[in-house]
């Protein structure tokens, strides 16, 4: 049955919400809501709303434009992810990445943000669509990046969320500020995987800043020295579509704001809002189309070399993590043989020359707590850096088991030119595929 | 086009095997090993397999049999989940629960374990199928179980992962150590929504212990005590499975091991191993059809109680959390006036009567260490808590978003007959569905 298009507009920002740090925080969530609430937009995808008042306010402020919302809790301050949306959202399911920084790199303040991937499903029309909202971990020097083992990490979770929930859905809408450049690592593993497009690269009509940028030099909260050698700006903040055997997904138009906004003193955010109109088709035809993204071969052979990068990073990522977890035991183990030191000093003469104490009181217990400190913390990094090397492990080893599976594939479309996904039709299906 | 049945045979096991404290457990190990080796099974799922070397160890042995292994990485030790299968295993993915205990309850483990539901895409014949294997926390003492908040949000994570996670499959199957009674919250919470039925409630035939038990008190390994008042035991393991539009499952028959082996000294573990045949039968008509379960509004209606229930019990667990966080941001209190009170009396003689120190040196410096411990601890307490409160929130308000999602459905069936999770198919799909 042939239905009508509908037209959504998405809408992704990185508020930049951090209360009593971000400039004029309180004031641009006041624009924010302002501008929201004309209800142009069907759907609104946020970033770094890192207070749950912040989020209520917008609550209050959008309960008639968009009257269903959620708001996604992780970590120690949350994951900052917030959704609202003129439908109803009928499910949600949040995934904390496995990896997310340092919690002694407080001044980076990613571990605390618990960074996450949110997931709502609504329904447009005839069609249900999977919404996804994320943040990944920032990037704070370019040429000396030691977060980028987990960022692959991170993009590889994410395209595994959204490839494993999304067979369900006949449209898939992802929004984020995912702080990587079009071409990095991490961007390519996650389009070529999911076969995701890219709203800006797609779009028939774009009205935004030069080259979709979106952490502009012109931007009054940015701080220029950091974008070198970026001297205009990075595009790191996105808007995804995908559509289904059931879904045909075009966007129409896309634009972002450009580093100030009509008549107000300053923009929303340091990040510049991306805006896109996509018109979903719903397909007559229902019967299962096999992806022809995913059976090119060539596009195979192109994911198996970017997941073949990707598990290279991470063993990068491995080898620092096991260098800073050997580096924590030497530390910890020469605490403790001072401890033992000292006590053994303090206890020989104890023993041997009666009760004088020859060891100086004070200096005795500043080195013994020093001791206990140095053991403590030592402790605790062992246990922190051991939980990252099984997650950098895990997700090593998941990549090699996906890059197995992708060559058998490429194998066979190769050779027998057969789908990518399913066996023939006509396979006999009680003989047992027990190839190694 | 028809096609004929498959039978999968599925093994799964809590295998016990925490190196050096678990009895027996490398013989166990080896026992397991031979027994699986004969390669009667065509899915093995094991539970605590705590050490990669003792997985590396049943890979080995089980080259032959089953050429396709998967070891999920998780928390500090791992996750303890193993997958060992006859068929190619294309893809995995791991998802660790939010909250799984305390890391200060060092001689329960369970927070080191990293808890975890991992999933393996298989395909079987013409059939792709989602493997699952988890272990849920343990319970310490059923009357005053203080960790049952916790359990509860895993088996809620647990449903929505297998729930958004199985749309595209053909088959789902499930085994593991779910912690849980076959009445407790949490099984009915994740039987109701995923519609996964239990193979010892279906099976055609059943040989195994009475009542399906998986931890017996016949069992050499089993501290009777830990039972009471289940005198002959409890049934916590379960074999669970779901057809799809595409395929149909049928469990024919069901054993589980009897508190000893033949011809073996003793059992493979504290756990009895659950053995299912399943009949997987492709079905010829693969046009969409709504799951009677989800569509019955008693079943619905049901699924809100128990919804409901189980926000309560996460409720008790938020209250509980919050107690704690205070009594811990207390405790910090004091110690930081106590640390004040003790450097304004060091300080005090010293500004006003010169430099001769009337505070006991010894006292002095063991009282500050003492101080800094108690700061330490309580800041470290107040992020944990604070997590655990962010999960058991996060929790409660999709909790919430649900039920009133099922509700509206349920509103819907009573009314209008209309199918649950979609649209009626005629309606005009460019009409925003803007209800509130």
């Amino acid at each position: 049955m042939a239905s009508s298009a509908v037209t959504v507009r998405v809408f992704s920002l990185n508020c930049w919400g951090i209360r009593y740090l971000s400039k004029q925080c309180a004031e641009r969530y006041a624009m924010i809501g302002d501008f929201l609430s004309s209800g142009e937009h069907d759907i609104v995808l946020l970033q770094e709303v890192w207070s749950e008042k912040d989020f209520l306010g917008l609550k209050k402020k959008l309960a008639f434009s968009h009257p269903h919302s959620h708001y996604f809790k992780s970590g120690v301050i949350g994951s900052g992810l917030a959704i609202f949306c003129k439908h109803r959202i009928h499910d949600t399911f949040l995934y904390r990445y496995s990896l997310n920084g340092y919690p002694y790199m407080a001044h980076h303040g990613d571990w605390f943000g618990g960074k996450a991937v949110g997931m709502a499903i609504i329904q447009i029309g005839s069609l249900t669509a999977n919404v996804y909202v994320t943040h990944l971990h920032a990037e704070y020097c370019r040429d000396k990046d030691s977060y980028l083992p987990h960022r692959v990490v991170q993009a590889w979770e994410l395209q595994q969320f959204i490839r494993h929930t999304s067979a369900g859905a006949d449209a898939v809408i992802v929004g984020g500020d995912l702080n990587m450049h079009p071409q990095d690592l991490g961007t390519r593993l996650l389009m070529s995987y999911t076969g995701l497009k890219d709203a800006y690269l797609e779009t028939s009509q774009f009205d935004g800043c030069e080259d979709g940028i979106t952490l502009i030099a012109d931007n009054p909260f940015i701080n220029k020295k950091e974008l070198i050698p970026f001297e205009k700006g990075i595009r790191i903040d996105y808007i995804l579509f995908k559509g289904s055997p059931k879904s045909e997904i075009r966007c129409d138009f896309m634009s972002t704001t450009k580093g100030s906004i009509p008549e107000k003193p300053f923009p929303f955010s340091d990040h510049e809002a991306l805006m896109a109109d996509l018109r979903l088709t719903p397909l007559a035809s229902q019967e299962t189309r096999h992806d022809k993204s995913s059976q090119d071969s060539g596009k195979v052979a192109e994911l198996v070399d970017t997941l073949t990068e990707a598990r290279t990073e991470v063993k990068v990522g491995l080898h620092c993590a096991e260098r800073m977890r050997y580096t924590a035991t030497r530390t910890g183990i020469m605490g403790l043989a001072l401890l033992i030191l000292e006590l053994a000093i303090a206890a020989v003469p104890w023993l041997a020359l009666g009760t004088e104490q020859s060891f100086p009181r004070t200096s005795f217990y500043l080195l013994a707590a020093l001791c206990c400190a140095i053991l403590i913390t030592t402790f605790l990094l062992y246990v922190f850096y051991t939980m990252e090397l099984k997650s950098l492990q895990g997700a090593e080893d998941q990549m090699r088991l996906a890059v197995g599976s992708l060559q058998e594939r490429l194998r066979g479309v190769s050779v027998d030119h057969t789908p990518l996904r399913k066996p023939p039709e006509g396979e006999e299906p009680s003989t047992f595929d027990t190839e190694e």
